[in-house]
């Protein structure tokens, strides 16, 4: 895609044939360029002018420009002519630009990191626990459930299933989201979505992972809720209480129901309350 | 904090003072570099490696530098010395390097959106609709509930009200989260957790916002869920679940509870099914 393009910028009778950036059209009235091969700066310069120019003729709106982070080189002229940074990846900087004079409508970068924290109780109602190498619980002997971020495609549930394996050697199967806490400032700027989730085991046997974690054990859940940091803290006392309301009373969170997307045919999860929603028989005359 | 410091980097005797870049200490045996004013990119490399030898004699694993667009010119070179990108905002770069030989535990970039469905439904059983004039739902006559992103730093209960007051005029009550849904490639490569949030009107003087709203209507429930769109799509089918449950059955998702951090005292959200938590009674024992 990174050679230039020869397009008809003039459609006036004389034909004006002009070299433009490579670029396909978004659904929102603007254009995506991904730079892919080495190209001089004021060559690129130049088409970045001309093609500007030309998609300013044509009413486009937003400019988006992907750079490999081996074209770093470009990053520079790029924010020369007025493009700013939109995100970036280890790979890649994406820049973008807005070409009409109205307000710019250009969608925010990712603000966000899903997390989850597993609840993994067994028969004997011990709570799976560990402790952290590094962190803001490193070192303070506090037992805390499994957490972990989860990954760029990853399903939330998935994700809780790979971190208890991965910080302790337990399988897990899934059954709920009790709670969702949205949190600002968690990682600089960026907040997190933590979805405590609730797993059943699927084995005991602990092989604690040795990169992160300190100590991995079952603990009996009345010695977890009795830690000081427990019992000081909102969230983990109501960590606590969903817990024995889980194991007492009657609580229903939200469960994974898989559902086709609308516009890609992509597989996601919807989460919802799926006992309240099944008790109930929808009433044909609605529709 | 951008200008060099005078350290001594070598306690065994004989003073060796060396200029390196202005750092503080992350949570995680890291280092932090905010670069804020302009340096010469020679001077700035001569700095930055003097400061991986001291970092690293030090045992420091993570070095994060944080460099506004206006030092776009120190990208190049520091991407030269072996860093690459985390991410970035519209005003920063923000670059990362890996000390130790050992795996690098350095936390991903934010990855999802934070985003907003909002159902209003008034005392007459219409729901407020509208009409996009951009994205996927430009020109094809569907009405659908109101959506948008949630900011950088904003509650999703306050984003829902937001959304609404801004696209219809409508003041509203966050009741509810009903369901969550989370999507991924929505844009480029992150994906989207979507809240989808029960809200009561409390005004019912439609003003549609020009930017981005061909129309808004209240629209009787029956015609909204009769649209062939929302009867052929599942996450909008199970909207239309969640709403005629809400209005006929018993369904309850999660409200939002305000509670305080354990590490820095902010305020954030915790969402749950509070009516289950709240007809529960702990058990005295278990503590």
């Amino acid at each position: 895609m990174s050679t230039p393009e020869q397009v008809c910028a003039n459609g006036n009778g004389v034909e004006h044939v002009e070299l433009l950036l490579p670029a396909t059209n978004d659904d929102h009235g603007g254009i995506v360029v991904e730079m892919e091969e080495a190209m001089d700066s004021e060559v690129f310069v130049t088409l970045l002018r001309a093609s500007i120019s030309e998609w300013r003729r044509q009413g486009k709106k937003g400019v988006w420009i992907k750079l490999p982070i081996d074209l770093v080189s470009l990053v520079e002229p790029t924010v020369k002519e007025g493009f700013w940074y939109h995100h970036a990846e280890p790979n890649y900087l994406m820049l973008v630009y807005w070409i009409p004079k109205t307000i710019c409508t250009i969608p925010a970068n990712a603000s966000h990191r899903a997390v989850i924290g597993a609840i993994v109780l067994n028969d004997k109602r011990e709570l799976l626990v560990v402790q952290e190498k590094s962190g803001k619980f490193k070192g303070t002997g506090v037992w805390k459930i499994p957490t972990g971020v989860v990954d760029e495609g990853e399903n939330v549930c998935e994700a809780a299933r790979r971190e208890v394996k991965e910080e302790t050697g337990i399988d897990t199967e899934f059954l709920e989201v009790l709670a969702v806490r949205q949190l600002h400032k968690a990682l600089f700027e960026k907040s997190d979505i933590l979805f405590i989730c609730m797993m059943s085991p699927l084995s005991l046997d602990i092989q604690k992972q040795e990169l992160e974690i300190e100590a991995a054990q079952w603990m009996p859940f009345g010695e977890y809720a009795a830690q000081p940091f427990v019992q000081k803290h909102e969230l983990f006392k109501y960590i606590t209480y969903l817990c024995l309301t889980k194991l007492h009373g009657d609580y229903r969170g939200f469960s994974p129901l898989p559902i086709t997307s609308a516009f890609n045919d992509s597989l996601s999860y919807l989460y919802l309350n799926s006992r309240d929603l099944n008790n109930f028989s929808i009433p044909s005359d609605e529709f």
